[in-house]
Protein backbone atom coordinates (compact mmCIF):
# COMPACT_ATOMS: atom_id res chain seq x y z
CA UNK A 1 0.00 0.00 0.00
CA UNK A 2 1.60 3.29 -1.44
CA UNK A 3 -1.02 6.04 0.59
CA UNK A 4 0.10 7.79 3.36
CA UNK A 5 -0.63 6.23 6.66
CA UNK A 6 -3.18 8.86 7.60
CA UNK A 7 -5.32 8.34 4.06
CA UNK A 8 -5.11 4.45 4.78
CA UNK A 9 -6.70 4.95 8.00
CA UNK A 10 -9.43 7.95 6.85
CA UNK A 11 -10.24 5.14 3.73
CA UNK A 12 -10.40 2.71 6.50
CA UNK A 13 -12.73 4.52 8.59
CA UNK A 14 -15.17 5.05 5.63
CA UNK A 15 -15.18 2.12 4.57
CA UNK A 16 -17.11 1.31 7.85
CA UNK A 17 -20.13 3.11 6.21
CA UNK A 18 -22.60 1.52 4.52
CA UNK A 19 -22.62 0.44 0.84
CA UNK A 20 -18.92 2.18 0.65
CA UNK A 21 -16.20 -0.23 -0.38
CA UNK A 22 -12.26 0.50 -0.85
CA UNK A 23 -12.78 2.36 -4.33
CA UNK A 24 -15.29 4.80 -3.27
CA UNK A 25 -13.89 5.45 0.73
CA UNK A 26 -10.64 6.18 -1.72
CA UNK A 27 -12.85 8.76 -3.68
CA UNK A 28 -13.94 10.39 -0.59
CA UNK A 29 -10.50 10.32 1.26
CA UNK A 30 -9.19 12.24 -1.66
CA UNK A 31 -11.67 14.63 -1.98
CA UNK A 32 -11.47 15.59 1.60
CA UNK A 33 -7.74 16.04 0.49
CA UNK A 34 -9.12 18.98 -2.07
CA UNK A 35 -11.09 20.28 0.13
CA UNK A 36 -10.07 23.35 2.11
CA UNK A 37 -8.99 23.33 5.99
CA UNK A 38 -12.21 24.56 6.57
CA UNK A 39 -14.38 22.45 4.82
CA UNK A 40 -12.99 19.34 6.49
CA UNK A 41 -12.91 20.89 9.90
CA UNK A 42 -16.95 21.69 8.82
CA UNK A 43 -16.87 17.83 8.29
CA UNK A 44 -15.36 16.70 11.55
CA UNK A 45 -17.58 19.32 13.83
CA UNK A 46 -20.35 18.32 12.27
CA UNK A 47 -20.33 14.14 13.17
CA UNK A 48 -18.86 15.15 16.46
CA UNK A 49 -21.76 17.51 17.19
CA UNK A 50 -24.31 14.61 17.02
CA UNK A 51 -22.89 13.27 20.10
CA UNK A 52 -24.52 15.84 22.32
CA UNK A 53 -27.10 17.38 19.81
CA UNK A 54 -29.16 14.68 18.83
CA UNK A 55 -30.98 12.56 21.57
CA UNK A 56 -33.81 10.05 21.42
CA UNK A 57 -37.07 10.97 22.83
CA UNK A 58 -38.07 8.71 25.69
CA UNK A 59 -41.49 8.98 25.12
CA UNK A 60 -41.69 8.24 20.96
CA UNK A 61 -38.18 7.01 20.25
CA UNK A 62 -37.45 9.02 17.55
CA UNK A 63 -34.59 11.54 16.99
CA UNK A 64 -34.70 14.78 19.18
CA UNK A 65 -32.80 18.27 19.80
CA UNK A 66 -31.87 19.28 23.20
CA UNK A 67 -34.58 21.29 22.83
CA UNK A 68 -37.56 18.83 22.90
CA UNK A 69 -39.06 16.53 20.51
CA UNK A 70 -40.43 17.22 17.27
CA UNK A 71 -42.90 14.79 16.95
CA UNK A 72 -44.31 15.10 20.88
CA UNK A 73 -46.77 18.07 20.69
CA UNK A 74 -50.17 18.24 22.65
CA UNK A 75 -51.56 19.20 18.98
CA UNK A 76 -50.55 15.83 18.18
CA UNK A 77 -50.90 13.88 21.25
CA UNK A 78 -54.66 15.24 21.03
CA UNK A 79 -55.11 13.60 17.63
CA UNK A 80 -55.40 10.02 18.92
CA UNK A 81 -53.63 8.53 16.45
CA UNK A 82 -50.28 7.08 16.87
CA UNK A 83 -47.89 5.57 13.78
CA UNK A 84 -46.00 2.93 14.84
CA UNK A 85 -42.43 2.21 12.80
CA UNK A 86 -39.22 0.35 13.13
CA UNK A 87 -36.84 3.31 13.48
CA UNK A 88 -36.13 6.85 13.72
CA UNK A 89 -34.95 7.06 10.29
CA UNK A 90 -39.11 5.75 9.27
CA UNK A 91 -41.13 8.44 11.45
CA UNK A 92 -38.96 11.02 9.15
CA UNK A 93 -39.29 9.54 5.78
CA UNK A 94 -43.50 9.38 6.57
CA UNK A 95 -43.26 13.04 8.27
CA UNK A 96 -41.77 14.09 4.92
CA UNK A 97 -44.57 13.04 2.95
CA UNK A 98 -46.80 15.45 4.95
CA UNK A 99 -49.49 12.94 4.92
CA UNK A 100 -50.03 12.47 8.89
CA UNK A 101 -49.74 14.43 11.58
CA UNK A 102 -50.24 12.16 14.50
CA UNK A 103 -47.79 10.54 17.11
CA UNK A 104 -45.11 8.16 16.28
CA UNK A 105 -44.21 4.98 18.24
CA UNK A 106 -41.01 3.87 17.40
CA UNK A 107 -40.50 0.20 18.17
CA UNK A 108 -36.13 0.27 17.86
CA UNK A 109 -36.45 -3.02 15.13
CA UNK A 110 -38.84 -5.70 13.68
CA UNK A 111 -39.20 -9.18 15.45
CA UNK A 112 -36.52 -11.54 13.29
CA UNK A 113 -35.64 -14.85 14.46
CA UNK A 114 -32.96 -14.48 11.74
CA UNK A 115 -31.12 -11.94 13.47
CA UNK A 116 -31.92 -12.88 17.06
CA UNK A 117 -34.61 -10.28 17.78
CA UNK A 118 -37.22 -10.90 19.85
CA UNK A 119 -40.08 -8.95 21.54
CA UNK A 120 -38.23 -8.24 24.41
CA UNK A 121 -35.72 -6.19 22.79
CA UNK A 122 -38.50 -3.76 21.51
CA UNK A 123 -40.49 -0.78 22.74
CA UNK A 124 -43.78 -2.59 22.90
CA UNK A 125 -44.48 -2.33 26.93
CA UNK A 126 -43.81 1.70 26.22
CA UNK A 127 -46.66 1.54 23.03
CA UNK A 128 -48.99 -0.16 24.91
CA UNK A 129 -48.56 2.60 28.17
CA UNK A 130 -48.77 5.10 25.70
CA UNK A 131 -52.03 3.82 24.10
CA UNK A 132 -53.47 3.93 27.67
CA UNK A 133 -51.85 7.14 28.51
CA UNK A 134 -52.96 9.01 25.71
CA UNK A 135 -56.58 7.75 24.68
CA UNK A 136 -55.40 6.58 21.46
CA UNK A 137 -58.26 5.34 19.05
CA UNK A 138 -56.62 4.15 15.93
CA UNK A 139 -52.44 2.71 15.61
CA UNK A 140 -51.04 2.53 12.28
CA UNK A 141 -48.76 0.17 11.43
CA UNK A 142 -46.43 1.66 8.85
CA UNK A 143 -43.84 -1.71 8.91
CA UNK A 144 -41.96 -2.94 5.87
CA UNK A 145 -43.03 -5.44 3.88
CA UNK A 146 -41.18 -8.13 4.77
CA UNK A 147 -41.36 -11.21 6.57
CA UNK A 148 -40.26 -9.60 9.51
CA UNK A 149 -42.67 -6.33 9.45
CA UNK A 150 -45.62 -9.33 8.67
CA UNK A 151 -44.46 -11.34 11.91
CA UNK A 152 -44.35 -7.53 14.08
CA UNK A 153 -47.54 -6.39 12.67
CA UNK A 154 -49.63 -10.17 13.70
CA UNK A 155 -47.58 -10.02 17.34
CA UNK A 156 -48.63 -6.22 17.51
CA UNK A 157 -52.43 -7.19 16.44
CA UNK A 158 -52.65 -10.04 18.65
CA UNK A 159 -51.08 -7.36 21.70
CA UNK A 160 -53.32 -4.47 20.55
CA UNK A 161 -56.58 -6.75 20.52
CA UNK A 162 -56.87 -6.01 24.28
CA UNK A 163 -57.82 -2.45 23.41
CA UNK A 164 -60.19 -0.72 22.28
CA UNK A 165 -58.58 0.30 18.86
CA UNK A 166 -58.26 0.24 15.14
CA UNK A 167 -55.49 -1.07 13.76
CA UNK A 168 -54.33 -0.43 10.14
CA UNK A 169 -51.47 -1.81 8.21
CA UNK A 170 -50.26 0.40 5.56
CA UNK A 171 -51.27 -0.62 2.26
CA UNK A 172 -49.09 -3.17 -0.09
CA UNK A 173 -49.27 -2.62 -4.10
CA UNK A 174 -47.79 -1.08 -6.86
CA UNK A 175 -45.18 1.38 -6.04
CA UNK A 176 -45.53 4.84 -7.97
CA UNK A 177 -44.61 5.65 -11.34
CA UNK A 178 -43.48 1.83 -11.76
CA UNK A 179 -44.44 -0.08 -15.04
CA UNK A 180 -46.21 -3.15 -15.08
CA UNK A 181 -43.07 -5.01 -16.26
CA UNK A 182 -41.12 -4.64 -13.63
CA UNK A 183 -43.38 -5.50 -10.81
CA UNK A 184 -43.17 -9.06 -9.48
CA UNK A 185 -45.46 -11.50 -8.51
CA UNK A 186 -45.97 -10.91 -4.88
CA UNK A 187 -45.99 -7.18 -5.21
CA UNK A 188 -48.65 -7.95 -7.90
CA UNK A 189 -51.11 -10.04 -5.92
CA UNK A 190 -50.69 -7.88 -2.70
CA UNK A 191 -51.87 -5.25 -5.00
CA UNK A 192 -54.56 -7.26 -5.94
CA UNK A 193 -55.87 -8.00 -2.92
CA UNK A 194 -56.06 -4.38 -1.76
CA UNK A 195 -58.19 -3.60 -5.02
CA UNK A 196 -60.14 -0.06 -4.80
CA UNK A 197 -63.75 0.46 -5.81
CA UNK A 198 -63.39 3.83 -8.28
CA UNK A 199 -66.48 5.42 -7.91
CA UNK B 1 -37.56 19.23 7.02
CA UNK B 2 -38.13 17.39 9.92
CA UNK B 3 -34.18 15.78 10.69
CA UNK B 4 -33.01 17.23 13.77
CA UNK B 5 -31.09 20.63 12.79
CA UNK B 6 -27.29 18.92 13.69
CA UNK B 7 -28.22 15.93 11.53
CA UNK B 8 -29.98 18.02 8.27
CA UNK B 9 -25.79 19.81 8.96
CA UNK B 10 -23.96 16.62 8.99
CA UNK B 11 -25.87 15.32 5.68
CA UNK B 12 -25.61 18.30 4.18
CA UNK B 13 -21.49 18.47 4.41
CA UNK B 14 -21.65 14.46 3.52
CA UNK B 15 -23.41 15.42 -0.04
CA UNK B 16 -20.23 17.31 -0.90
CA UNK B 17 -18.69 14.26 -1.41
CA UNK B 18 -18.50 13.21 -5.07
CA UNK B 19 -21.21 10.50 -5.99
CA UNK B 20 -23.14 11.23 -2.65
CA UNK B 21 -26.69 12.51 -3.11
CA UNK B 22 -29.16 12.90 -0.25
CA UNK B 23 -30.32 9.61 -0.22
CA UNK B 24 -26.85 8.13 0.74
CA UNK B 25 -25.90 11.11 2.84
CA UNK B 26 -28.54 10.32 4.85
CA UNK B 27 -27.86 6.57 5.00
CA UNK B 28 -24.14 7.42 5.98
CA UNK B 29 -25.57 9.92 8.84
CA UNK B 30 -28.29 7.13 10.05
CA UNK B 31 -25.15 4.78 10.17
CA UNK B 32 -23.06 7.52 12.36
CA UNK B 33 -26.11 7.31 14.91
CA UNK B 34 -25.56 3.65 15.11
CA UNK B 35 -21.84 3.47 15.88
CA UNK B 36 -20.31 4.07 19.01
CA UNK B 37 -18.86 7.37 20.22
CA UNK B 38 -15.86 5.97 19.83
CA UNK B 39 -15.96 5.56 16.38
CA UNK B 40 -17.38 8.71 15.40
CA UNK B 41 -14.30 10.07 17.46
CA UNK B 42 -12.02 7.86 15.08
CA UNK B 43 -13.46 9.30 11.78
CA UNK B 44 -13.68 12.99 13.33
CA UNK B 45 -10.27 12.34 14.13
CA UNK B 46 -8.99 10.70 11.30
CA UNK B 47 -10.53 13.76 9.07
CA UNK B 48 -8.41 16.07 10.86
CA UNK B 49 -5.59 14.52 10.80
CA UNK B 50 -4.54 14.35 7.27
CA UNK B 51 -4.53 18.26 8.23
CA UNK B 52 -0.89 17.81 9.57
CA UNK B 53 0.19 14.73 8.49
CA UNK B 54 -0.30 14.09 4.49
CA UNK B 55 1.91 17.09 2.68
CA UNK B 56 2.56 17.03 -1.54
CA UNK B 57 6.48 15.91 -2.56
CA UNK B 58 8.00 19.26 -3.41
CA UNK B 59 10.07 17.03 -5.66
CA UNK B 60 7.76 14.81 -7.54
CA UNK B 61 4.61 15.90 -6.17
CA UNK B 62 3.44 12.92 -4.71
CA UNK B 63 1.32 12.51 -1.32
CA UNK B 64 4.27 12.45 1.39
CA UNK B 65 4.21 11.96 4.99
CA UNK B 66 6.08 14.30 7.71
CA UNK B 67 8.91 11.39 8.04
CA UNK B 68 9.52 11.91 4.27
CA UNK B 69 8.27 10.85 0.83
CA UNK B 70 7.86 7.37 -0.48
CA UNK B 71 8.79 7.90 -4.11
CA UNK B 72 12.13 9.91 -3.62
CA UNK B 73 14.61 7.45 -2.89
CA UNK B 74 17.74 6.52 -3.94
CA UNK B 75 16.90 3.56 -5.26
CA UNK B 76 14.13 5.17 -7.88
CA UNK B 77 16.02 8.36 -8.46
CA UNK B 78 19.11 6.13 -9.88
CA UNK B 79 16.69 4.42 -12.45
CA UNK B 80 16.57 6.44 -14.56
CA UNK B 81 13.46 6.61 -15.64
CA UNK B 82 10.56 9.07 -14.89
CA UNK B 83 6.74 8.29 -14.64
CA UNK B 84 4.24 11.55 -15.38
CA UNK B 85 1.00 11.33 -13.68
CA UNK B 86 -1.69 13.87 -13.41
CA UNK B 87 -2.44 13.52 -9.47
CA UNK B 88 -1.14 11.98 -6.55
CA UNK B 89 -3.70 9.39 -6.79
CA UNK B 90 -2.63 8.03 -10.07
CA UNK B 91 0.66 7.81 -8.77
CA UNK B 92 -0.28 5.51 -5.84
CA UNK B 93 -2.52 3.41 -8.69
CA UNK B 94 0.21 2.23 -10.82
CA UNK B 95 2.39 2.35 -7.42
CA UNK B 96 -0.32 -0.76 -6.15
CA UNK B 97 0.42 -2.41 -9.84
CA UNK B 98 4.01 -3.13 -9.02
CA UNK B 99 5.14 -3.21 -12.26
CA UNK B 100 7.34 0.08 -12.00
CA UNK B 101 9.64 1.25 -9.90
CA UNK B 102 11.28 4.23 -10.69
CA UNK B 103 10.64 8.26 -10.22
CA UNK B 104 7.16 9.69 -10.87
CA UNK B 105 6.04 13.32 -11.76
CA UNK B 106 2.78 14.50 -11.07
CA UNK B 107 2.03 17.39 -13.64
CA UNK B 108 -1.41 18.53 -11.16
CA UNK B 109 -3.67 18.43 -13.97
CA UNK B 110 -4.36 18.12 -17.78
CA UNK B 111 -3.90 20.73 -20.41
CA UNK B 112 -8.15 21.50 -20.77
CA UNK B 113 -9.33 24.56 -22.34
CA UNK B 114 -12.86 23.91 -21.29
CA UNK B 115 -11.50 23.82 -18.00
CA UNK B 116 -9.10 26.81 -18.30
CA UNK B 117 -6.12 25.21 -17.42
CA UNK B 118 -3.14 25.77 -19.28
CA UNK B 119 0.59 25.13 -19.25
CA UNK B 120 1.28 27.68 -16.72
CA UNK B 121 -0.87 25.65 -14.27
CA UNK B 122 0.85 22.63 -14.88
CA UNK B 123 3.99 21.62 -13.09
CA UNK B 124 5.70 21.16 -16.44
CA UNK B 125 9.47 23.48 -15.51
CA UNK B 126 10.28 21.81 -12.40
CA UNK B 127 9.65 18.12 -14.66
CA UNK B 128 12.02 19.79 -16.96
CA UNK B 129 14.85 20.77 -14.01
CA UNK B 130 14.43 17.21 -12.60
CA UNK B 131 15.06 15.16 -16.16
CA UNK B 132 18.61 17.08 -15.99
CA UNK B 133 19.03 16.86 -12.36
CA UNK B 134 18.90 13.02 -12.73
CA UNK B 135 20.00 12.24 -16.19
CA UNK B 136 16.46 10.77 -16.66
CA UNK B 137 17.09 8.30 -19.95
CA UNK B 138 13.30 7.34 -20.31
CA UNK B 139 9.77 9.48 -19.79
CA UNK B 140 6.77 7.38 -19.45
CA UNK B 141 3.39 9.32 -19.86
CA UNK B 142 0.59 7.89 -18.10
CA UNK B 143 -1.79 10.09 -18.65
CA UNK B 144 -5.48 9.72 -19.29
CA UNK B 145 -6.77 7.77 -22.27
CA UNK B 146 -8.78 11.13 -23.26
CA UNK B 147 -8.64 14.58 -25.18
CA UNK B 148 -6.82 16.31 -22.20
CA UNK B 149 -4.39 13.49 -21.61
CA UNK B 150 -3.75 13.25 -25.63
CA UNK B 151 -3.17 17.11 -25.59
CA UNK B 152 -0.66 17.05 -22.68
CA UNK B 153 1.24 14.44 -23.87
CA UNK B 154 1.74 16.27 -27.63
CA UNK B 155 2.66 19.08 -25.68
CA UNK B 156 5.41 17.62 -23.55
CA UNK B 157 6.78 15.19 -26.30
CA UNK B 158 7.45 18.52 -27.61
CA UNK B 159 9.06 20.05 -25.14
CA UNK B 160 10.88 17.13 -24.29
CA UNK B 161 12.27 16.72 -27.94
CA UNK B 162 15.47 19.19 -26.92
CA UNK B 163 16.65 16.37 -24.12
CA UNK B 164 17.98 13.31 -25.72
CA UNK B 165 15.33 10.79 -23.90
CA UNK B 166 12.89 8.11 -24.65
CA UNK B 167 9.25 9.00 -24.21
CA UNK B 168 6.37 6.63 -24.16
CA UNK B 169 2.97 6.62 -23.56
CA UNK B 170 1.25 4.07 -21.83
CA UNK B 171 -0.58 1.73 -23.87
CA UNK B 172 -4.61 1.60 -24.99
CA UNK B 173 -6.63 -1.62 -25.95
CA UNK B 174 -8.89 -3.91 -24.30
CA UNK B 175 -9.02 -3.77 -20.46
CA UNK B 176 -8.35 -7.15 -18.98
CA UNK B 177 -11.67 -9.08 -18.52
CA UNK B 178 -13.38 -7.50 -20.99
CA UNK B 179 -16.32 -8.97 -23.34
CA UNK B 180 -15.97 -7.59 -27.21
CA UNK B 181 -19.88 -6.94 -26.99
CA UNK B 182 -19.01 -4.25 -24.50
CA UNK B 183 -15.94 -2.49 -26.29
CA UNK B 184 -16.36 0.69 -27.89
CA UNK B 185 -15.10 1.59 -31.56
CA UNK B 186 -12.70 3.86 -30.57
CA UNK B 187 -10.58 1.46 -28.04
CA UNK B 188 -10.92 -1.20 -30.86
CA UNK B 189 -9.28 0.90 -32.98
CA UNK B 190 -6.55 1.64 -30.39
CA UNK B 191 -6.00 -1.62 -30.12
CA UNK B 192 -6.04 -2.43 -33.48
CA UNK B 193 -3.36 0.10 -34.14
CA UNK B 194 -1.23 -0.79 -30.92
CA UNK B 195 -1.56 -4.62 -31.94
CA UNK B 196 2.16 -6.88 -30.71
CA UNK B 197 2.91 -9.67 -32.82
CA UNK B 198 2.84 -13.21 -30.63
CA UNK B 199 6.28 -14.94 -31.21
Amino acid sequence: MSYPKHLRKLIAVFKRLPGVGTRTAERHAFQLLHWSPQQRNELAQAISAIEENILHCRECGCLSEKEGCHFCSDQRQSAECICVVASPRDACTIEETGTYRGMYHVLEGLLSPVEGIDVSQLRIDPLLDRIKKWGVKEVILALDATLEGDATALFLKEQLSLFSVKISRIAFGLPMGSAFDFIDGNTLARAFQGRNLLT
